[in-house]
């Protein structure tokens, strides 16, 4: 085949920066691939000003671009759950391949469209859908497929990372913060998805997928945002040499699998900790290789482009030595079980906790108490001097591993001690390390 | 194709950790293959204590692997540029692909070995070459392919990064933490390979010739080592806010590319100057994807082995669809020129240079009339105290950008003056930010 032909559906931020970034590399990106890669349809609502279309059919309509006998591989890059769905479906139908850089829809329905795919002999793939322009589903597939992978833990949502960094570096709080996020661009008007961890969730969910070799279970996942975070607690956690990341988490535990998203106390010297702004990193540790961290812009026109491009080529190198692509294997290899997912109260991690208390004799020690009689292991228990006008002490604790159940239960006893005002302020501490 | 067989030449760390791994994950890795992956022949000079071949033809004559007619994929893994150049042509001759973890037999032999293969059709890959088990081969060639590289920077010799973090982070010096290093087995008897940057060089050549469609050229690489680097100088970087790290760069610039492998002081706040230990790191800027960094362990059994199989389920997968896999693409894209190497006199970068001199006035007004005619512009002039028991006081200098030829000039001018002793020491300084 000399020529790979592609649908491009979308002219938003994503679709916009893919057709520029083959525009200005072209002669590279064809060589690279072994042969001829074109535009040859576009699908948009309305045209855009800063994209030039000329000598490309376009159509109002994108599923035209999705039936084009004249189209192999088509472009998801519309996003959402519903008319992307039927678009992806079309095409696949159709007979064509399809890159998305949607993450929702390959978390929520991925399961069912990549058994449609194999059925129907074509490809699914998402890069573009994890962590922007940072090629992890080709190291989670490919450049680590020698290895049983243990566990990954990735800062993948720059809107939060922004907000966090913030908060950290300046001592801002997150209302504040995410207030300039939105007026950046780094944030939606309703930016739920992103600081309630959702995005980060639909992301996780397919990371966990390949690298565990197990079907997309969205329903599974653990999801706390970092709405609630209170920059008291940033920096209580500076001081005692940790960093606050909104982190997602896959790990083999002995019970089957983690999934779960939330904020996490991690040591200032990981590389990890260190990762700021609107980037996202993600560390994957393999049983051969050890720890491996890939890090760079998570999400922006032209990083996302970066990843639909990569994708491209793959599948245009496949088809110009005249080969079916490989579909992305999901679901249990065979032989093996598929792992359960191990509900979040059973999850056994350090915590970190902070309650305030009125400043009287024997409250240290009933803290103490209480803790151990929970059978949860104090690590640190340091009471602060308040914050300038409050009258309440900060009480911090550091634990060793516990159960969820096991510290929430803890905690409501705590709430209910007399000198103790508000609820316990409680995060998951992460040594990553093993 | 539902198996592919491969014969494993050398038993020694690479080889022994990539049966290993491979016994140990079998059935994931075969899984992702989508084919059944099995070791067949062995080529050992002698038995390994732990290593288990029950069941698998071992022979004492390697070449005896490469023409085997049962065997489609050879795995050389014995290292040097003698016999292992006339084991993996005997193999492209005899029509089986090739998997390599050689840097110096790519770097130096790989223009003519890939364009054997291409004719022979078979493929060669080397992703064990550089990096030991990070994917940057893979990142660069398929995760990347939509971007125009900008540059690369990385440690991507774990023996140096070793020495000059111990340097760094307890101020000794660098004859006695060789020695810890070679007792500890992360430096050879002679390890001159490694600390005077020859290895690093062989690894960044390969890295550059993909990054910008190019034929290797490892005679054109500036190599400078880490055997002169005096730990005063580690210790003044870091009260200027570097570190020091033994970098491979390439990068293109009006020139053409420049290829260069130094120390190089570089902002402690990037991700690279907190890469310690024996661990790689490769930082690439891609034009559509901005800066990305790709982190792990360089070297040893398991993390090497990790590439290798890598590798080879990348063939496998291939060759169970029934394609022939792609052979790495060097040398110039068409109609586009092959970059001319720039020479080391014209790079331009920033320097931090540091003299001896005695303590007497007008030595700094020299130091600065000299740097300024010679047209090269001055970022910081320090004077420090002079190291306890030492009559000269240190002078340090970090410059703008500066041609090497001409900062070369300035230094013999400044190492003529009367006041100064000893030679200037000059270090390359680079900001990583674009």
């Amino acid at each position: 085949m000399d020529k790979v032909r592609v649908g491009l559906c979308g002219l938003g931020t994503v679709g916009a920066g893919t057709l520029n970034v083959l525009q200005r590399n072209r002669i590279e990106i064809c060589a690279r691939a072994g042969c001829d890669i074109e535009i040859v349809h576009i699908g948009t609502r309305s045209d855009k000003p800063d994209v030039d279309v000329t000598g490309i059919k376009v159509s109002r309509d994108i599923f035209d671009v999705a039936r084009d006998p004249d189209v192999d591989i088509v472009l998801e890059l519309i996003g959402g759950t519903t008319t992307a769905l039927e678009l992806v479906r079309t095409a696949i139908s159709h007979g064509k391949h399809v890159v998305t850089a949607n993450k929702a829809l390959i978390a929520e329905h991925g399961n069912e469209l990549l058994a449609e795919a194999r059925a129907a002999g074509v490809s699914i793939a998402f890069e573009a859908a994890v962590a922007g322009g940072i090629p992890i589903i080709k190291a989670l597939r490919e450049g680590l497929s020698g290895n049983r992978i243990e566990w990954l833990a990735g800062i993948i949502n720059g809107t939060g990372n922004f907000i966090l960094t913030e908060m950290s570096e300046k001592g801002r709080d997150f209302a504040d913060v995410l207030a300039e996020a939105q007026a950046l661009g780094y944030a939606e008007a309703d930016p739920t998805f992103d600081v309630e961890g959702i995005d980060a969730a639909h992301k996780l969910v397919i990371l966990a997928a390949i690298a565990f070799g197990m079907p997309l279970q969205f329903d599974k996942v653990y999801i706390e945002g970092i709405s609630t975070l209170e920059s008291e607690d940033v920096d209580y956690a500076a001081e005692l040499g940790y960093r606050i990341k909104h982190l997602g988490i896959a790990r083999r535990s002995a019970g089957g699998v983690e999934m779960r998203v939330h904020p996490t106390l991690i040591p200032e010297s990981r590389l990890l900790a260190n990762v700021n702004g609107v980037k996202n990193a993600v560390l994957v540790e393999g049983d051969a290789v050890g720890p491996t961290l890939y890090y760079g812009a998570g999400a922006g026109a032209e990083p996302t482009a970066s990843a639909v491009l990569a994708d491209l080529v793959d599948l245009a190198r496949d088809m110009a030595c005249g080969q079916s692509p490989s579909v992305a294997v999901l679901g249990a290899a065979e032989g093996s079980d598929v792992p359960q997912v191990v509900p979040i109260e059973d999850v056994n991690c350090a915590w970190y906790l902070r309650l305030r208390a009125e400043d009287k004799p024997g409250v240290m020690s009933n803290v103490a108490s209480i803790l151990s009689d929970a059978g949860i292991s104090i690590e640190a228990l340091i009471q602060k001097q308040p914050p300038a006008g409050i009258s309440h002490v900060p009480i911090i604790i550091l634990t060793n591993q516990a159960l969820g159940a096991t510290v929430n239960a803890a905690c409501a006893q705590l709430e209910a001690l007399p000198s103790v005002v508000d609820a316990v302020a409680r995060l998951r501490v992460e040594s990553l390390d093993g």
